[in-house]
C-alpha cells in the first residue's frame, strides 16, 4: 500500500507547476488515468492528489471533463503582519519626508521607459480619451466664451449637480451647492487641513499612509501622528482613541477608508461608524480621502461621510484614478467648515476654470461613464490578481501579502530585515520602478515593505519585470533571514 | 470797448458745454462769425474765447475748418493727494478684510446685470475667443491623451518656453525651466508668500493695495503692513526703508509696480532700482505682482525682476487680464526660492493640467497675440479716458483723479468726508456697481475713495451709469464739504 506522503508529493509536484506558471489558469490537469500511468501510482493516490489541489483552491473539478487550473482567488501568501495597536507613536514634524519622496519620484521619472510598479496611475488608454475629447469639443463649440469669461464660484453648476447625484451611491446626501470643485484631491486635502488646523498642530493619519498626504502636512508645517493601522481593516479606532487621549492637541484625523493607499484595504462599516462617532465625540475634525473608493471590485464602498450627521466629516475625492488624470479635477464636501473652505479656495487658487468641468459633467452624467467604470474595475482587478499571483510565485519565502477587494495597489511585506530601499535601487538598475515602504511613513517602520502598483496591463513584459523585481528582493534578503527560511 | 471778462464769460460758456457733454469730442465749435452773431460780441472777443479754449486743451484749430472739441488729454481734475511718507502704520492681522471684501463681491454678484465699474475684468468679447477655441481644438486633436495622462512637472514645456521668451520684453532673462505655471497669479502669490514667510510674519504691501492680496495674507495668517504709497509713483521706497527699520520681522515686500491695482500708477525705473537694492540689502524677499503690466498704453513697463541680480525677486503674473480670464493661468519665476516653490506647488495643487497650457502656448507664440494685445491696449485706453472725462464732467467739485498711462483702473478721491461705502450702497440701488475704497486697505484710510474699473466699452449706458454714480457721490458729500465747495 502506498504511503500518505506519495499523494502529497504528487500534489506538491503539480502545485509547483501551477504556481510556477507551467500550468496556467484554464489549463487541464492530466487525467487521473494519465497520472496513474505517468507516475506509477494507484487510482486512490491520483484521486487524493487531485482532491488535495482542489481543496487548496488551485484546481476545480468539472463534471465529466477532469480538473482545471484555477486563477488563485485567495492569497497563497500569509497576510501582512498586524501592528501593535496599543502603541502610540510620537508626532513627527518636518522630518524631510518631502525631500525623501521627491528623490524617489525624480529618480523614477528620470527613467523614461520600463515597467512602472511605482506609479498608481493607469496609462491613458485605460480611460475614455475619445469620449472626453468629444465632450470637450462640444463644450468648446457651445460655450467658447467660457475660455475668456469670469469663472463661476466654487465650480460649474452642471458638475456640482452630477457629483451630488453620484454621491448618493456612496451613501452621501449632498446638495449641489455644497460641492466645492478643486484642483485634484490634493487641493481638497490642503483646504480641509487649512480650514481645521494651523501650523504646529498635530494631525492623526494612518500608518502607513499615502506619501502625498505626508508631504502636504510637512508643507503646511503640521505634525503627523501615525496611528497603528490594521492592514486588512484600516486605522485602528481603539489606537486612535488612545492617541486622542495622549495628545490633546490633535486637531484632525485624515484617513483613506476605502482601498487605502498603500494598504488596499477597506475599513469595515462598523469601524467606519465607530470612527465617525469617536471624532465627533472628541471634537476632532475627520477628513476623508476617497480617491480609490470607486475602484472597488464590486463598486464603491460607502464613504465615512455616510455616517456623518453633524458636519464633522470633510469628504475629499478626485477623478484622477477613475476618469482623467490629465484634467486634475477633484471635489469636496466641507461639512461644517464649508464657508471657511470656500474662503480659502478663493484666496488660494480662485474657482476652477469651467471648460473641463463642463465636459466632465457631460460625460459623468451619461451611462457611458458607468460602462467605463465597470470595465475599468474588471481590468484593474485582473491586473491586481495577476500581480498577486506572480508575487506569490516568484518572491522569496517569508514574503507576505494581502488580497484587497479593489484598487490597484498591493502592499508587500518582505522577509524580515530586507531593505525596500535596497530593492528599489537594485530594481531601478534593472529598469523596474517600485515604491519602497520608506515613502509611506515618517519613520523607518516600513522599510521592509514595497508598494506594488498594478496600474498597467499584465503582459509578458510585466511578468519579466516581476521576476526581475523578485530577484532584487531575493538579493536583498539578509543571510540570517535566508538561513531561517 | 469790450471788457476782458466778456471773452472769459464766453469761453466759460463753451467750456461748460464741452465738459458737460453738450459738445462731444470731434464736434465743431460754432464759427467765429456765428459766435459774433449769437452772442453779440466783437471779432476780437470771439477769437480770444476760442484761443482761450484752445490753450486749455479743450479744442483744436484746424486750418480753414474752425475749432473742434478735443478729447481732454490731461486730467481736468486735481491729482489724488500724496500720503505722508514719514508715517509707518502698524501691521494689521486678520481684521476681517476677507469677510468685508466677500460681502462687497457677493452683493455685486447678486446683481446680475447693470453697469459694472467694480470688476477689473473685460467681457469675453475683448479677448480672442475664437482663436483660443481653435487652439484648444488643435491641441485636443493632436494630443487627446493629454486629458488622461500624467501631467508634466511645473508646466507644459511649450508654454514655459513662450513665457520665457515673452519675459525678454520686460527686461527679464529666464530659462524655460525656471518658469512655474500656476493656477492664476493668486496661486503664484500664495506660493511665493508660503516660500518666504510663515504665519504670524509681517509682509509689507502698498497702501492702498489689491484686496485679493489682503485676503491671501489674512488666509495665510500673515500680517499686512501698509507702506505709504505715492499715487503716481507707487510704494515709497523711503517709507519702506523706515518700516524695515521699525519692524525687523518683515519677511517680504509684495508690490504691484506696473499699473498698480487700484492706483493705476507705474513705479519709475529709478525707484524700481532702489526698491530692488533696498530689499536685497535688508535681506527681505521682494514679490512682484505684474498682472497689469502688459496693459500699458505704450506696452509693458519693465519688471522689478529686470533689476534683480541675486534671485531676491519673485516674479508673478497671469493671463487673466490680457488673454483668457476663464482659463485661470498664471506663472512665476521663483528666484532663489524656486526649489521650495516647486515643492509647495506640488504639495498644494500638483502641476497644472496640460491642455490649456498647450493651447495658450500655441496662441501666445503667434503674431496674432501681439496684434490682439495692441488692439486691447487701445480699447482699454479709450475706455479709461472716456471714463476719466465723464468723472471730470459729472462728479462734484473737490473730486481728485490721476491719469494712469495704462490699465483699466481709476482711483478716485472723493471730496473730504464722503463715504465710498455709502456711495457703493446708493449706486447699487440704482443698478451701478463700483468698488469702494474700503476694500483696498485693512484701515478706513481710503473710505473716501472709489476704484472705478473701465473694463467695458464706453456706451450710452455707461454714460448714464456714470451720471447715476456721480449723483450717488453728490448725495454722500457731507454738508460741510458742500458748503466749503
Amino acid at each position: 500500500m502506498e504511503t500518505d506522503s506519495l499523494y502529497l508529493r504528487l500534489a506538491a509536484h503539480y502545485r509547483r507547476a501551477i504556481l510556477g506558471g507551467v500550468l496556467a489558469p484554464g489549463d487541464r490537469l492530466p487525467s487521473v488515468r494519465s497520472l496513474m500511468q505517468s507516475h506509477h501510482v494507484s487510482l486512490s493516490t491520483a484521486v487524493q492528489a487531485c482532491r488535495r489541489l482542489e481543496e487548496e483552491g488551485l484546481v476545480e473539478a468539472r463534471p465529466r471533463s477532469g480538473y482545471f487550473v484555477l486563477r488563485p482567488r485567495r492569497p497563497v501568501l500569509a497576510p501582512v503582519r498586524e501592528p501593535d495597536v496599543s502603541r502610540t507613536p510620537d508626532p513627527a514634524q518636518y522630518v524631510g519626508i518631502h525631500d525623501r519622496v521627491s528623490a524617489f519620484i525624480a529618480r523614477c521619472e528620470a527613467m523614461g521607459s520600463g515597467s512602472n510598479f511605482a506609479m498608481a496611475a493607469p496609462p491613458a488608454e485605460f480611460f475614455p480619451v475619445e469620449a472626453l475629447k468629444q465632450a470637450m469639443m462640444r463644450a468648446l463649440r457651445r460655450h467658447p466664451e467660457m475660455l475668456c469669461s469670469r469663472v463661476p464660484p466654487q465650480g460649474h453648476p452642471a458638475l456640482r449637480s452630477v457629483l451630488a447625484r453620484r454621491a448618493l451611491e456612496i451613501g452621501v446626501q449632498a446638495h449641489p451647492d455644497e460641492v466645492i470643485v478643486t484642483h485634484g484631491c490634493i487641493e481638497a486635502l490642503n483646504l480641509a487641513l487649512r480650514a481645521v488646523a494651523r501650523p504646529g498642530d498635530t494631525i492623526a493619519v494612518e500608518s502607513p499612509t499615502y506619501f502625498g498626504l505626508l508631504q502636504v502636512l510637512e508643507s503646511l508645517g503640521m505634525r503627523a501622528l501615525e496611528v497603528p493601522t490594521r492592514p486588512q481593516h484600516g486605522m485602528s479606532v481603539d489606537a486612535l482613541d488612545l492617541a486622542l487621549q495622549a495628545y490633546p492637541d490633535i486637531r484632525a484625523v485624515v484617513t483613506i477608508p476605502n482601498h487605502h493607499n498603500p494598504l488596499g484595504c477597506v475599513m469595515p462599516d462598523a469601524e467606519k461608524a465607530r470612527l465617525v462617532a469617536l471624532c465627533e465625540r472628541r471634537g476632532v475634525a475627520l477628513i476623508e480621502d476617497d480617491t480609490y473608493g470607486a475602484l472597488g471590485d464590486a463598486g464603491p464602498p460607502p464613504a465615512l461621510k455616510a455616517w456623518d450627521t453633524t458636519g464633522n466629516v470633510i469628504y475629499c475625492a478626485s477623478m484622477h484614478k477613475t476618469l482623467a488624470p490629465g484634467m486634475r479635477l477633484g471635489w469636496m464636501l466641507g461639512g461644517r467648515w464649508s464657508r471657511r473652505i470656500e474662503m480659502l479656495k478663493f484666496a488660494q487658487t480662485r474657482p476652477n476654470e469651467p471648460l473641463a468641468q463642463a465636459a466632465v459633467a457631460d460625460y459623468m452624467g451619461s451611462k457611458s461613464y458607468d460602462r467605463h467604470l465597470a470595465r475599468l474595475r474588471v481590468r484593474v482587478r485582473n491586473q491586481r490578481e495577476e500581480m498577486a499571483d506572480a508575487i506569490a510565485r516568484h518572491f522569496p519565502e517569508g514574503t507576505r501579502l494581502n488580497a484587497p477587494s479593489g484598487g490597484m495597489l498591493l502592499w508587500v511585506e518582505l522577509p524580515a530585515g530586507t531593505s525596500g530601499t535596497g530593492v528599489f535601487e537594485r530594481a531601478l538598475r534593472d529598469g523596474v520602478r517600485v515604491a519602497p515602504g520608506a515613502m509611506f511613513s515618517n519613520s523607518d517602520r516600513y522599510d521592509h515593505f514595497l508598494r506594488v502598483s498594478c496600474a498597467e496591463d499584465y503582459t509578458a513584459a510585466t511578468a519579466r519585470a516581476v521576476r526581475l523585481l523578485a530577484d532584487a528582493v531575493a538579493a536583498e534578503v539578509p543571510r540570517t533571514a535566508r538561513a531561517a527560511a
